[in-house]
């Protein structure tokens, strides 16, 4: 018998309706490298979504490349870029951004989100030309511990940005379960960030994010980019394709909605059980602490990660949901979860 | 009405066993970044293809992110690549390793195969610290121009490369159609490369090279390098999963061969009507030499790419043929070609 | 009537042994790029003032290039180096590290010295090829903050490097100062370190640093590290000459040992009158925390570096004491401070 | 006997009136890195040299790391340079450009001069997003073998740059020579080239190369580039004096034009005797072809460069003089290739 899948939602396929689509179009004949009908579609949907006729919208293969590619773009050599102690550029990418040539700098954070002020002192800390120039400020939506920033909260960003000098770029590797958790539009994010990625690969597609850049200052020489770092496809209409179908009928929300309601489901169950939790979330992402017996038991009939071990023996762990996590599958984490 | 697509061979899709395969385990989860099942045994199938057992195969996305990390994982900064001219890493990927800190230097070529002398004076021309070291060389099988390098010249090559210290590295973009045009094994390739990849993009798969590293040396931490340089996809079986498709029948090998045999009878029509070639060739692609008339008249009917136009007016074109292409479609376009 | 000068030492101009000695070669003729017999000579005194006979020396041009140079050359695309949060490469080198593609890692520091458990704790957390490999351990010789390491914490350093896998590289910017501290010689340093390097800067020449590569494994090449990185002078004699000057009577001890006694009696006077410390130091850097009306009071007479506001208001400074500092000089300071 | 020296101009040392000078400075304090009054003064007194009052000057340490730090201060990661084969940078660098993450395209030469005619083909070949971006066109002033660019040249490729949107950057590491040689003056170089270095290392300082910027639109944080590359020199007033030196007095160009008599001299006991020329030049470099047996002998008694063998079996050679060549060495010299 399988486990209940709730390792990641990066070891799903892609939704049946791409691959339909992938099937139905595998043998048509179409110009390479993302100049395609189907990548031409995909972008000019995703700037009505954004509600920004003006932005350059490109299709790239992951999220290491597209941030990295993103980044060195936006910045020269002595710029560097700030996150979060736990963001994903500055943790998890082997040292991609700095094997560009940057230096990723790090902002205090709370609930794995940046706080303003602390933006406002690592620029105040930089003054001078024997130390590297603030230039971007990375963020993450939802962020690594799967919280999300209100629009409140990226407007106070966005203001420190324009008093700073910064960018603000936004990591959206699951934009989608963060959207539909916090009621925000893809134009709402777009009102605030320079540029952002919407995360295919954990949200429906086989791989491919779709990376928006809204300021006009920023796009030059973007497809220059991407090539030079090795991130273009020659069959660019895969990823164009996918979006395509994501978006047609708004099927990356639907998607990322399901996803959100499965974690509900398990949320409410930790509740009831009065589980604690390492971080609450609100996303597709929930981290439970739970005793070594706990984990023990659960482990034996679910798949999912340990996160880490607290000073007091007991485990955090990480359930991930996604668009393809059945009803089943989530009721029957919950119960379990219920039942420890 | 379609025109017949010569174009090229990455505007296909992926071969309908290929695209089955991606079906039918679309459902299954398993973990991610290639270190799944699939990618598993695609890795043993091809070591045993090369009857190298100590070989190290990876999952690329691309052909240039496949050079460019490679290449950066080889060198230290100050060493440089040696390549043709008309190199794929010299011209077509803007400046990718250039941008990973390394030169790339030229050697003299004819019909696009490097010249063995031309790299001992590359290498001699380059004595001390106040100059790059060359430290690789790059080659193409089959190179830019369609043409092969028959097994002598590689082991010309390899004598060389162990004389000055040169490590091998050979771009397989399109190696299928290069050893069934010149009745080469991989593993008689495996014998004399150091270090190459096996393309995918261009022969049936929907995306991926397959990079052999032969020398035990050279295997040190690829997986760093990859993820380093953004070329690590998160849903790694995917190119498992497609690899081991291709070679689980040699699928990879009959793939090429239908394409050089598409190639053949447009290369015999060719030579039934005189048509000159820029360059003669035995793999999938052919480079006809056409008056301005004789391409305006096909163009009409058949897709393909204008290579060049030579100092007498006429202009050099491009077929390429694919797993893709019809015997019908071969047929109409030599039939044309005869009927210039 | 000019202030005494406490600012840096790195305001001073050469040791007059070391102009009189470039004066009187001036018109001399050398090779060039440092394989002049001077620069022989200096290179083979260091290596036997290190006791190292394999060892190599290489002159560098200044601490920036000297740090970046060497850890480009020691490291893999995706290696990282571990340093403390103020340490130079960290904070005040512009990203020079970052922009030679290495991530720096931050480990734990008290007063100014890496905490072995941190270290360990740092390669730990680095497990695998999802993030960076922490591959060399860089400490300063004094620290930033003018403490030293003894003999004993160097060698828990080594032994955590050996355990971990890291090179333990050693910034000596400020190497004359610290080693006559703590009674520390260039072989008992050569004994634990990797590489280091002996800083001429701030320590009687016009510039230049002599790197020191102990560790056999971390030479090749390194002349071609170099001049890749911009750091070799084409009259290279220049450093040779200045280190040779500076080690054929051990005048580099004698003037760091001056600089120290300078400061001793600064910090005596600051004993006297019960003057508190940001950070207690035995070399040629002192910390002094003083009130607003202390600091504007000394300020007029004396020239020194505001450090920072503490948050009750007071203000630490730095004074910096050198080989040319006057016994009258630090008299003056001494009795101001006194009377403060 | 000490032969007489011809064998670089860079194994001289400083002009005495500039080691006087630093004598004379040698224990003033000054701020550091390059922010002390004699620095600002040099500047200055460039500025005005030059014509430029808006221009910016740098003092550097060195012309491969000033080549280095100005083209990637003014390029974009996927961003090429042009230059002659020979050139300084494509060559003799050890791949420090390609080091920064650029290409150097090699346009074709006449004479050690880059063709206007080439630089337009190589920006004609490279129209899209698969190839580098030309940028920036590098010459030397004068050229690697010994060669002089008129004003009327200059505007061609001035002309050429504006057409095609290039970046005019002159590596002047022989200005001095090249400039007295054709009468032009600062201020009509200014005119028309975007940045340019003023060489020291070979005319008459210790070392140092004065960067000026004149185009606004490349000055932008030009500093923060030279520390992040390594290039920032704490004790910076070394090289503001001495340039301050050099040009208070019009120094400069005297001990160039000195150099070039002395040249002169040579060259016309050369046409005495009917020696022929690898390369006819004006400037202090020169390079006579000589049979083996002239070789030999000439040998004995003066230390040059051997640059070549021809294929006839003759040995090209390289004299250079500079500032410190004696009347008396020259006319030795002289007399010598007169008997030949």
């Amino acid at each position: 018998m399988n486990k209940g899948f709730f390792m990641n939602d990066y070891g799903e396929g892609a939704h049946p309706s791409v691959m339909q689509r992938l099937m139905e179009t595998n043998l048509e004949h179409t110009c390479g490298y993302g100049l395609d009908e189907y990548s031409l579609r995909a972008q000019a949907l995703i700037r009505e979504k954004c509600a920004q006729s003006q932005a350059q919208v490109h299709m790239m293969t992951g999220g290491t490349s597209a941030n990295m590619i993103a980044l060195s773009a936006f910045m020269r050599p002595y710029e560097a870029v700030i996150a979060a102690q736990g963001g994903h550029i500055n943790v998890h990418e082997t040292g991609a951004v700095e094997g560009s040539g940057h230096k990723v700098l790090v902002a205090d954070s709370l609930d794995g989100k940046v706080l303003p002020e602390s933006v406002r002192a690592v620029c105040a800390a930089h003054p001078d030309e024997h130390m590297v120039h603030p230039r971007v400020l990375y963020i993450s939506q939802s962020t690594e511990v799967g919280t999300v920033y209100t629009l409140e909260e990226l407007r106070a960003l966005r203001q420190v940005c324009d008093d700073c000098g910064l960018i603000l770029y936004v990591d959206g590797a699951r934009l989608g379960s963060a959207l539909v958790a916090c009621g925000m539009t893809l134009a709402q994010l777009a009102s605030v960030a320079d540029c952002f990625y919407i995360g295919g690969t954990k949200n429906g597609l086989l791989f491919g994010e779709a990376m928006v850049i809204v300021n006009p200052a920023l796009q030059k020489d973007f497809r220059y980019m991407i090539k030079n770092r090795g991130g273009m496809m020659a069959k660019g209409r895969l990823c164009g394709l996918m979006f395509l179908t994501a978006f047609e009928h708004d099927g990356y929300f639907a998607w990322a909605a399901h996803a959100n309601a499965m974690a509900d489901r398990i949320r409410r169950a930790m509740d009831r059980r009065g589980l604690p939790h390492l971080q609450r979330t609100t996303t597709n992402q929930i981290f439970p602490v739970l005793t070594p017996e706990q984990d023990a038991a659960l482990s034996e009939r679910f798949a999912y990660e340990r996160w880490g071990v607290l000073e007091d023996g007991r485990i955090a762990v990480r359930f991930v949901t996604s668009w393809a996590t059945t009803e089943a599958e989530a009721d029957a984490l919950a119960q379990a979860l219920e039942a420890l």
